[in-house]
């Protein structure tokens, strides 16, 4: 198995540092949307891993794809790595500059290009944010499912294949971007895929892009496929005695097909950290967060479809959010259960797990990973994308204390080798990074992964696109 | 435009025959399995297009991945094309050995690896057909939804990422393909993907090869997602004055987002040919033939709501196919449109188009392209899976005649140009081959095209995997 040890942990890498010539040709270009400041710098370099601060030699504030264009073909003149960053919430060190290099921020690429109502689908440039997305064309009546627990840019969700609470009935990011507008590593520009909802046409480079993390180009824009907003929408909260009762519930539900828009586990740590955080009072007692979208009818129809199976599991009655407010409010709650958390144990940072198994698994894969946490004796909480068969088991550990790290990493290389066993993923959602290059080996092969590479020499020869991520060349 | 002119079509290319030792080695490797019989090339020379035979140099049934890896590892060491055969019912030329070489029959490939129905998967060889997919797993309750006209095998399309009726609502094989096992241009053999449903484990090569179309290696073995069969279906046709309120009626039932499972239009010259086949006696006006899943009252209220919007446009009362018998003939019927019309005009050869427009731009392109068919007067009829925006005018032609193959050629012409000014695609489901190679330039452009290139010399150095197809190298 070729797993991440501490030393692997290590951000230290060959450097590649900005040079002067490329930084005084970047200041002439881009003036004052080039910075060298330290503050500047260092907000570049970190993330929501557990990684230390690893920050860019300069950053460029891009505002169009053309200005990407010229960053990259700086840069490529000197062989200098370029990381893309949109708002910063990546779980697992993709953003570090390992290598130096040059950071080209989009998030003030914020504008939506296009809204094609008709036709379902928006265009967005990379730096707008899920959130901002649903709000500005909340009048079409169409909304855009995918929304990670972070407020994420829609470029960097792409790039990293980026999921959530809704992926169980609408798909990932892999399922909902129709097209990219890319900038390859020679700084040129090329259009992927058509608004076209299907096609056969060549390779699809959209999603070869889609989950590439940086390494092939950088995302600049983005079409998405947009949903009607459902006639009926229901959400609801159920209690179970044992997590393994909520679990099994969520197998019997995707088994038998019910259209359910939302299936989310809350353990009772995360629970305690929600209410915490958001002044709830739901019951510390593992969870179902569930919504169901369709017609009034259909809605009620699959919320007693659903009740009627998580009895059989010892499930307590439904309680129903009934008001959108109320709605809203348990949901904002659930998507800053990662914050929350945080905030349980002051200076902690969070290790969050993300595996994904055939659904038949998940009771095994989550259970055994409760028991070995329970064993080491390290804070946790767990939140689950179940109906998908991803959850995430999050451990809160002291940054400074190596034996902390040491278990955490321990108990994440013990769920990974599970899931992988199990025939799943390493990683559901938050992508490759720093921190899974050598699960990747063990769960793709090598030969795949050998494949990846030849792919990745091809189109990034210099090895300048967030060089040292998904691979190790 | 890089469009196809009649030289394109012909299929002479600079040759790389099989030599002596490799047939030598062959033979003694594969036996009375490999095959130089004129009547055994020449049934692997051609396909559903209308380009002239073109066989392959030898044969070679394979019945195991490791039998492709050794005939691909022996092809590699002479530098011999090597093309993958599943059942021959390609429409774009994908199977034509333009450089010789050797084609390899998966066809008795037709086991299925593993059912998983706790898990909605399935993992079968790649000359498993979709029918028999269908027909083994049905006692499971689950079903395989992708049912491109022919009765393919899923190897071919997963190679070509085909579609078909139930796209609309179950997606094309880019969404309903988890996994491959895939022999290499070196002979090596990887597997992409997990059984897990969603992943960001480093590049989607899965997605990669389906839609490859056997350029980049040759697929072995699929993992597919199933479906459980729905509570509910129902099937109902519905006539319209004119094709334009059938497709107008469409676009409604997607931008309300009606669930609808296949919504498929005909006009009068198929139904024309699919009653004289069938013995059936529909209406020889435009149709929209429907079928509508969920539950018992989920079924109800979609139809409901697509009635009243048919009637909006001067649609008929629905006509119901009341039992599973009925909408079993109702589609195969459907399903056999294409070998119907070709029955219509006794000796001619089919040209289908297969274009894919964003959906508020259906009813202009249908309308228009359906105007240039009736001016030129070649025979025509249309069929369409019109929820996904994408429709086949199919012109017959007798392919003696230069004069129709270049009018059949010229109509084509015009369609395709029609759906990339759209912002759709030149193939929603068939695929580039040979056909569409210059199309797929107009539509993709030179930048994009040139990264499948570099994907493909990094991936088959030697050109051997289906040469001379997609891609003009």
């Amino acid at each position: 198995m070729n797993t991440p040890t501490l030393e692997h942990l290590s951000t230290r890498r060959e450097q590649r540092p900005v040079p002067p010539a490329l930084l005084a040709a970047l200041r002439e270009r881009f003036g004052e949307r080039c910075s060298t400041a330290t503050a500047v710098r260092e907000q570049h370099g970190r993330d929501e891993s557990t990684y230390p601060m690893t920050p860019p030699d300069a950053v460029v504030f891009c505002e169009s794809t053309e200005c990407v264009a010229a960053a990259v073909k700086l840069a490529a003149a000197h062989a200098v790595p370029v990381i893309a960053y949109g708002t910063g919430s990546s779980l697992e060190g993709h953003l570090l500059a390992v290598h130096g290099g040059l950071s080209i921020d989009v998030s003030r690429m914020a504008a939506l290009v296009s809204v094609d109502a008709d036709d379902l689908t928006v265009t967005v440039q990379a730096g707008v944010t899920r959130e901002q997305l649903n709000r500005e064309i909340k009048d079409s009546g169409l909304f855009f499912p995918i929304d990670p627990g972070a407020n994420a840019s829609l470029g960097g969700m792409a790039a990293t294949r980026a999921s959530g609470t809704n992926a169980v009935r609408y798909g990932t990011m892999r399922e909902n971007v129709l097209a990219l507008t890319v900038v390859t590593a020679s700084g040129e520009v090329i259009r992927t895929g058509t608004r076209a909802k299907k096609s056969s046409a060549g390779y699809d480079l959209t999603r070869l892009f889609v989950g590439s993390e940086g390494t092939l180009g950088i995302i600049t824009e983005v079409t998405l496929r947009l949903y009607p907003l459902p006639e009926a929408v229901s959400a609801a909260i159920c209690h179970f005695p044992r997590i393994a009762d909520a679990v099994d519930t969520t197998i019997q539900i995707i088994q038998m097909g019910v259209p359910i828009a939302r299936c989310e586990l809350l353990d009772a740590h995360a629970i305690r950290g929600v209410n915490r955080y958001a002044g709830l009072t739901l019951r510390e007692q593992p969870m179902l967060l569930m919504e169901f979208h369709g017609s009034e009818a259909g809605v009620k129809e699959q919320a007693e479809t659903v009740q009627a199976l998580a009895r059989e599991h010892g499930g307590a009655d439904f309680e129903w959010a009934r008001t959108p407010e109320e709605r809203t409010r348990l949901w904002a709650a659930r998507h800053k259960a990662y914050f929350a958390s945080l905030q349980t144990r002051p200076g902690c940072r969070s290790l969050s797990t993300d595996t994904c198994v055939p659904i038949s698994r998940l009771a095994e894969s989550i259970n055994e990973s409760v028991a070995e946490a329970e064993a080491a004796g390290l804070p946790y909480w767990v939140v689950g994308h179940v109906g998908d068969g991803n959850f995430h088991l999050s451990y809160l550990l002291d940054p400074n204390s190596p034996t902390e790290v040491a278990t955490a990493e321990r108990l994440s290389q013990q769920m990974v080798r599970r899931a992988i066993r199990l025939q799943g993923t390493c990683t559901g959602e938050h992508g490759i990074g720093l921190h899974k290059i050598g699960y990747l080996v063990d769960e793709a092969g090598a030969g795949a992964v050998e494949m990846m590479k030849s792919i990745k020499r091809a189109l990034d020869p210099l090895n300048i696109m967030n060089p040292g991520k998904v691979l190790a060349l």
